[in-house]
């Protein structure tokens, strides 16, 4: 199955979720780790979808998500980066395209190690919760964290 | 918002919805009314993708759906005819493509009328059984209901 850029930006801006999610880790500076990811699932009925994006990306890993769903899923930052080059290239045309914009910022700060000072990871931590429409409790908690601490 | 076909196809593989309802409505020959339709549904707040789909398709409304949930619906035979026949120049990629067939050959059926007497009702319904994945008791009554009579 061969995919094309503009079927690709349609079905993303369907199916596609860019999210960041940050981890407690005291081995890190920080004392958190910074975690970006790019998520595709569908049901298994059409998992060979998901490997024909691995491979148009060129990257990233299909494992079953729950159920009879899997994911397609990149947390590698190299092609976090170059799936943020193909979305400048074929901007998404959803309201997914604010949360892109956003996640593109964080992988940018990632790229320059600001996730591994205090000041680089609040920036971070307020641009993800600006990102999705969920309430992220455990985000707002690191935030005032790193503001007491 | 220009959309280009690659998109629209990639962007229904994830959102579109071919649907095929059968109502009961005694002044018809057969006794039933049979319903196809073709539907995107998006959160409001990209409600734009719904018109700019409706510009593209030329055809059919974009109404609430419901709560912020609103919906791009093709319920004229004529213009579902076209999206038929772009969806044939353009195949989806994912298993959408199964549904899309049998919805096709629906379309087909009613474009020579045979919906209008029992045999042809009957086709057009286990056509409809076949697709989606929901379980539908109504439309398996009204498929009884015409074996029986």
């Amino acid at each position: 199955m061969n995919l094309s850029p503009d079927w690709v930006v349609g079905f993303v801006d369907g199916e596609g979720c860019f999210h960041v999610s940050v981890q407690s880790h005291p081995e890190m500076t920080a004392g958190y780790q910074v975690l970006p990811e790019f998520v595709v699932v569908q049901h298994e009925r059409d998992i060979q979808v998901l490997y024909a994006l691995k491979r148009f990306f060129k990257g990233g890993v299909v494992r079953v998500n729950h159920a009879e769903r899997y994911a397609f899923r990149v947390r590698n930052l190299e092609q976090l980066e170059r799936i943020c080059e193909f979305f400048m290239n074929h901007p998404l045309k959803t309201k997914k395209n604010v949360d892109f914009r956003r996640f593109r910022k964080i992988i940018l700060l990632m790229k320059d190690g600001k996730h591994l000072n205090r000041e680089g990871l609040k920036e971070i931590i307020d641009l993800a919760l600006q990102m999705n429409t969920t309430e992220r409790p455990a985000l707002e908690n690191i935030k005032r964290a790193l503001e007491i601490g």
